[in-house]
């Protein structure tokens, strides 16, 4: 048989780290704790209520889902100017961004992105056959600001995305590098929309802002968020996306009709309400963070400053060898970044500590 | 600001029928049963155990689902041969087929249908810049088989979409055309796979098998199927596919890492545990629609032939007129099919009495 499948998709894998059972599951930026008995207990509740209703389609505009996303926002982020039409929710970012690809990309058209970064956004990208064009950063993992707007200024993208914190740097974007490259966006003559993904926003240090704070100033500017890692929900897929209304209105002429389930809105709502009890573990997730990066530090290792739940350090000569003897030793953590480089996503103490013994066994 | 949405997207509205409070919600062809308690509690228990590991990413191949939808497809349809890498799961049908237009779709490609047919199809083709192209029915609204074997040829298309039974006219392909399209397919050179999209499968008339009882001759065929329907599951959003290996792992390169939540995947898994009792509520739909479409021929409607919960009925001087009357007395049915037709979803024993009240004052 021979199957019509898209030339530039023949042979491809599917995109995905090893899903695997280990004593420390440091691979995937998750959150190692689990959802307190009350957030638990209030997901099974909203559910259940759900359920009963199930044979109906969901709200096809989750009307209550942005509401309760928008009150996060201005108690998280002091985010106080959000309606609903602000806000935009799918299953994941992941989906956020694929329909962000679909409203504003395709073929011809060219997304401006600075590598290292995330390695889905080339994916997302490739499924809507938009160009994806990437900028180095700076050694340090910062953006070289002003050669980022000479670069959309000559690439004139439809869209420039931006990871902050980085995946898998954690460097967090300072607000005047959002508004430059916002300002060298709105000269591009067809438009351009910025796009800063905040999935790992809660854990920035104190004193970081969200871009999300410069959306009154910026009509094309936009920003994801999600609440796989700090609200301990990756497994309930939610992302969202704050914007002006015209954007969030170009997103839903390309999204599926009812594309979150009824399930996923009761889950989402249930852990919204409890976003104060679930800060209190990413406070401890910042601590554990900044005692690995300082521990690796005093290893001799360059370690990335990081706002989020994860530490990019280096370098080794073979880090597949280490990749291997850490998950010898049941700690799972990722070959990604440039190479020489290693990602360790923060666990609980247990999990670091574990860690710690780990590599100080595998690099003896 | 400009924004740069993809011009053929401007100005479009989004995909949806409208979402009312009425008494008798007939327009959507959900199932009028909510979930039995037995389900309800199912899945709230579930969910809870679910809800207890959310930190983490969700099983990204959905084993233990695909597991049992094959179990429940040799149960209900007796195709025993499915194993978990002939499944294929997302949220609504709706995302199975958009992979399905990812995988195989694209630009200067073609998909071919045969109209009149679910209205979303051609949002799919649009979404992935594919070609979309329909043969029209018989007046009947039956597909003549050889030309469409002659449009196959003539046409190359990478896929060719048949929703059986059809959606408005709820027209059920027979398996020997079936047979007749995949044969033509297997003769486009740069190979087409066949889809027969059997979201409402379940309420065929006795004797009508499903397609996918022919999958094991055909490499290039693909059945969709759907619990949102029989399952009295549309707020749950789960669709899924059965086919070879081959076309199963293209959808995987396309997908979106993650895509069926831990929510979603033990919600699905609750209900279908209960398939034996959702059935029963399955009986009374067809009992209740064979009925409806015999009402209808009495009052002197020309009515499809029906294997589905819906039933297209006409013709109308004006059905817009006939809608907003049945809506001015509490009864919600749809727009749909060719001009002068109208579509109602069967409903509960008391929704259909209010229906035919409802029709008898309206055209009285």
């Amino acid at each position: 048989m021979t199957l019509p499948i898209r030339p530039d998709l023949a042979g491809l894998e599917p995109y995905g780290a090893p899903q695997l059972e280990v004593a420390a599951r440091l691979n995937v930026n998750e959150n190692p704790y689990a959802p307190p008995n009350s957030v638990v207990d209030a997901i099974a509740s909203a559910v259940r209520k759900a359920a009963e209703g199930l044979n109906r389609y969901p709200d096809r505009d989750f009307l209550g889902l942005r509401q309760d996303l928008a009150t996060y926002l201005a108690a998280e982020s002091h985010v106080d100017f959000l309606e609903p039409r602000n806000i935009w929710a799918a299953n994941g970012s992941n989906e956020v961004m694929l329909h962000l690809h679909q409203a504003f990309g395709g073929p011809g058209r060219k997304v401006l992105s600075f590598a290292p970064t995330y390695s889905m956004y080339p994916e997302y990208a490739r499924d809507t056959l938009t160009d994806f064009v990437t900028l180095p950063r700076r050694e340090d993992f910062s953006i070289d600001i002003e050669a980022a707007a000479a670069a959309i200024e000559e690439t004139q993208p439809v869209m420039v995305i931006v990871a902050s914190p980085n995946n898998p740097t954690g460097t967090a974007l300072p607000p005047e590098h959002v508004s430059a490259l916002v300002e060298a966006a709105d000269r591009v003559p067809g438009g351009c929309l910025v796009v800063i993904d905040e999935a790992y926003a809660e854990f920035r240090r104190r004193g970081v802002p969200s871009a999300a704070t410069l959306i009154p100033e910026h009509p094309n500017l936009a920003v994801s968020r999600t609440m796989s890692k700090a609200f301990a929900l990756a497994g309930g897929r939610l992302g969202y996306l704050v914007a002006h209304e015209p954007v969030i209105d170009a997103l839903r002429v390309v999204r599926l009709p009812y594309h979150l389930s009824a399930v996923t809105q009761a889950t989402a709502r249930a852990a919204l309400a409890h976003h104060r009890e679930l800060q209190a573990q990413v406070d401890e997730i910042r601590a554990e963070r900044d005692d690995t990066v300082a521990w690796l530090r005093e290893q001799g290792y360059t370690v990335a400053d990081s706002d989020a739940n994860f530490a990019l350090f280096g370098p080794f000569e073979d880090r597949e060898k280490v990749f291997q003897g850490m998950l010898a030793r049941g700690v799972l953590i990722r070959v990604t970044g440039p190479e020489g480089w290693l990602r360790v996503s923060i666990g609980t103490p247990q999990e670091m500590a574990l860690f710690r013994s780990a590599l100080l066994e595998v690099t003896a």
